[in-house]
């Protein structure tokens, strides 16, 4: 990061105007307000000015006069992110590159089972082209109505798709990118196989921006499943969750797309705070997960598979009751359930949250030590966990003891996230599952990365990005 | 590459050999020799000293005495690669390191679907050690008897498998490396998800040990098929091969685990040459495909789900008559027709090879155009070609003209190349589709690949290896 600006000059802001037309830069404060304050409302960035290039070939030249002015740049999306990567930092140094404007989609290749799309591409719209093409594209989360495809890969975002189709980067078969210099790598191909050098596009993904900017990708395609069941189930314990998936995959021919485990406190926080829930159970119970199995057609016999599934489960132990959605309606209100968790904790006070993952041979172990090890630091804290267990991944969050002082449990936040990460990475699982590191957890990665594999991030970020102005002070 | 050492002094070999103990190094000329041939017969190396470390702590000790002394590096796995990136220069500059007594199994997990083992394991132990514990490991190739992980990985080795469960890289979720200073990197965790920073195992993978040596690594697993359905057909047309893929995936719900296309050319020289070889159908066609559909239990009915795949195909002319097995033993004879044909072709006379790929959707029209370009510079030229259709990977490889002078074909294969990756790479195709880089294919790297992704690619390998040591004139 050296000889970077301290301040952009007008001169310099003249030119990236220039580069962009009337259309592809905002001035106005006000209208500047959105891009700068993060999606959790943690940080409240400046910049000089938003520039909204439309074309790969703008966005090279922004970025050349950044090179050559040393003006940090601050890539940003749909603006969803988790961690704080897409906002500037409040000096004001950087000036904010949206990718919204480069919204088109380049290609559709049903037989080659890809789509290709600028990086500006609302994640929903992405699925929804794919779907005029029969074919399905799997990434699925929250935030897909706003998010788009170039966050998405950057942050290699995560979901609920991720059991039987990986993370975004798993996802992509190519990408073009603007390097820090201004040149334009193009890997933008659509090949299944291809041993020709290093996997440099893999670089560029899930590197939030820090090593060059991600302007378009071709994006794998499936099958769109003729037939999806859903069921709502109560389980033994974590240990039998893991058991369950895992005869479930067995048993459905790896059809498994879902798979979510809900704490006990969880669950009741939902029923407690959100309209309209319904209990999918007659009784209460310690544990639950929601199943998901997709097939291609629906004369496949999948809601037979299901049944035999849930026998099972039942037969051995790991299931204490279960519905199967009898409708659409059903299965989207058993989803409402998963999906209005985190609006639900909020009405219990204050919340601390971590997004880790352990082996998924580990996870209950985890969630008996963390939860053990938390209430003797904090008696009375509730362990509000659920998510993504069939990917090893928790959302493991803690809500302060009902009726406490919130701010008191606040100022603890330090001594839980230690108690948290420290138990995670004892078991060689990540304090940052599938949100990226951001700003928020660039401390926590200082502190429990090796710093072997930091010393190699920081030699591949001095190799791409020489003078340092590709997103500083995020990630590293 | 800078102050490499132009000769390895006797001290240097001296502390390399005292680093490995008795039985970790071979000075006997003959005893050398096996490692010194590549696979193909084409590169005879030289070295001083081939090291065999039975350790990560003996290859890092290695690394750091060639590092301090400006040794250059050839990692070796089951010496089975096909571009001659584990065999020496013949200048004898460089020492050799074997993985090979690398090959302990350190882990196996099977409700993290994962298995953990060491660098020189062989691939079919591989298989072997994850089907103990009922779970797949899908990676499967020719070599796979002898070939070793840490090869695979290092060479991202592609195989029969790719279509259903990716190429090598697909499967890791993490990696040992000892990076070019001799320090380890631990990445080794078997996490689903893990986005605390750049995805530092990928680049590793299919480096061709160019960047550290791989000494272990996280593989998934599966749930092992319980049931498998194989069919030989005849098809009308290389795109009715890939139509036929592409409903082939959505009628049996994406259970397509193999489809390997046949050239007419390819599939005569099979029956002309390899004893015991039996035409599965009646009638001689011009197209033909071998299909494999998997599934979890013997009672999903995937016999069924075969018959209707190709009762659609015949349905929608794709498909002019077909043979699924009715045993292991007729499975295995339809599968002998594809693993012969590169055997078979030898019988033909002088043969150039192409490991290509191309967008799936223009398998059919690269096959004619390059075909037709073909034949027009060398008349009667023979393209036998055959491969993974599915992956877009074709082994395009074409043979003398019948009873012509071999030695004068030989002669054009640099124009023969051109003309071959000149179509592969206008429509955004790869030169090389599995077999990696290596020392053969370097210069069609230098002439195809951009010059922006060859200078991030030497920008990475300047930064990870600075003195150059790794397996130096290899990829790059």
């Amino acid at each position: 990061m050296t000889a970077l600006a301290t301040t952009v000059s007008d001169a310099v802001i003249d030119r990236l105007c220039s580069a962009v037309g009337p259309k592809g830069f905002i001035l106005d404060p006000d209208l500047m307000a959105p891009y700068l304050l993060d999606e959790r409302g943690m940080y409240r960035g400046k910049t000089p000015v938003v520039l909204r290039p439309a074309s790969t070939a703008e966005v090279a030249e922004i970025v050349r006069i950044c090179a050559e002015t040393g003006t940090p740049i601050v890539p940003q999306g749909g603006n969803t992110g988790l961690c704080g990567a897409a906002t500037p930092y409040e000096d004001g140094r950087a000036v904010l590159m949206s990718l919204t404007r480069m919204n088109r989609v380049r290609e559709v290749d049903p037989l080659n089972y890809t789509i290709t799309v600028e990086a500006g591409v609302i994640l929903a719209d992405v699925q929804a082209e794919a779907a005029k093409a029969d074919r399905l594209f799997p990434l699925s989360l929250g935030g897909e109505g706003s998010a788009r495809i170039g966050g998405n890969l950057s942050t290699n975002a995560g979901g609920t798709g991720v059991l039987k189709y990986g993370n975004a980067r798993d996802l992509v078969l190519g990408v073009e990118v603007v390097l820090p210099d201004g040149r334009v790598l193009d890997l933008l191909c659509g090949l299944r196989k291809d041993n020709t050098g290093y996997d440099l596009k893999q670089l560029f993904i899930g590197a939030e921006g820090t090593l060059g900017i991600i302007t378009a990708c071709v994006l794998k395609t499936f099958p769109r499943p003729g037939d999806v069941q859903t069921a709502f189930c109560a389980v033994a314990s974590p240990a039998a969750s893991v058991e369950l998936l895992s005869r479930a995959r067995t048993l459905s021919d790896d059809r498994v797309i879902t798979f979510e485990w809900i704490g006990s406190t969880a669950y009741d926080f939902g029923m407690r705070h959100i309209p309209g829930l319904r209990r999918p159970l007659v009784n209460d119970y310690d544990h639950y997960v929601l199943i998901e199995l997709a097939a291609g057609s629906a004369a496949s016999g999948l809601r037979e598979t299901m049944e035999a599934v849930l026998a099972d489960g039942v037969e051995n132990g790991l299931v204490l009751d279960a519905a199967i959605a009898e409708s659409t309606a059903q299965a989207k209100a058993f989803w409402k359930i998963r999906e209005t968790l985190p609006e639900a904790q909020k009405s219990e006070g204050v919340s601390i949250k971590h997004d880790v993952s352990v082996p998924i041979s580990r996870i209950a172990e985890f969630i008996d030590v963390a939860s053990a090890k938390l209430t003797a630091r904090v008696p009375g804290i509730r362990v509000c966990a659920f998510g993504h267990i069939g990917d090893g991944n928790l959302h493991f969050n803690v809500s302060q003891p009902a009726g406490g002082d919130g701010a008191a449990f606040q100022a603890l936040h330090h001594d839980i996230n230690r108690i948290v990460h420290d138990t995670v990475v004892g078991m060689r699982g990540s304090i940052s599952a599938e949100h990226g590191i951001g700003r928020l957890k660039r401390e926590e990665l200082q502190h429990y990365k090796s710093p072997v594999a930091l010393d190699v991030m920081r030699a591949l970020k001095a190799a791409l990005d020489p003078k340092g102005i590709m997103n500083p002070g995020k990630v590293l």
